[in-house]
């Protein structure tokens, strides 16, 4: 739970995308709700704060939940505390299921950022590609309980 | 997979957490890497997309995964695309497992959009509720697949 202390001032304009019924937002000069995290439950705080970390995250901060639970904040910098991963004491794994499919995260250089997790043998599910002709570059590559992180390639 | 067309200017300041290993991130001029979306599968389009609207997104565009599947990005105004829901084709219903645990949303008047959602038949799983004294107000709803959305209110 985590409260931004400023507002971005701009929607994220999709690329490639097909408009919904004329529904593209104005932009406005207020932004009066945000999504401001994505939470899933880790079964190990620091495997997971070192995958994060290689990855280019921050840790922003801790939480204790009473004795039950510790709330670790994850943050890109300058991006918020986008990732909250809940450690419930004694739970060291979970059952992912099939709904939850992955947070997406951009990257400026994707072969760059994949030979920085390599060192820490994290390979991705397959080499990087694209959708479509000309579309960005991307990847996908598991955490230590495994969810998936979309790596997308902003450079062209 | 949207590619921002902006960028945000300033971390999330976290709120109430107690920080790790002095961490917390300078702002810089210009953020290089982005956590832009989250992504879950859904088992019908129009019901999810009425749910998200009526919790106030609005949907910014659908992309066709060949003829597999659609993505139907939604996002709140001005915050950019930030929920990407993928129907597959024929697909109804997932396993939601038990890794997952919640997006977060922050709202201006917790009470006002409790009421609109009520209009749509949508309760919060308990009545709005403080972590700790003087902390925000907060509660979970269920979108209509199950997944949790935890709506933080901002004002004071």
């Amino acid at each position: 739970m985590i409260i931004p202390g400023s507002l971005p001032g701009h929607a994220a304009h999709p690329k490639g995308l097909r408009p919904s019924r004329g529904r593209f937002a104005a932009l406005t000069p207020e932004v009066t709700m945000q999504l401001i995290h994505t939470c899933y439950r880790i079964g190990d705080i620091d495997r997971s704060v070192a995958f994060y970390e290689a990855l280019g995250f921050e840790e922003v901060g801790r939480m204790d939940i009473r004795d039950e639970a510790v709330n670790v904040f994850m943050g890109l910098p300058g991006d918020g505390a986008r990732l909250e991963l809940t450690y419930n004491h004694g739970v060291d794994s979970y059952e992912l299921g099939t709904g939850y499919n992955h947070i997406a995260v951009t990257v400026e250089d994707l072969d760059g950022t994949l030979a920085r997790l390599a060192e820490k043998d994290i390979a991705p599910e397959k080499p990087p590609y694209s959708i479509r002709e000309g579309g960005s570059r991307l990847c996908f590559v598991r955490d230590p309980d495994g969810y998936r992180i979309e790596l997308i390639e902003t450079k062209h």
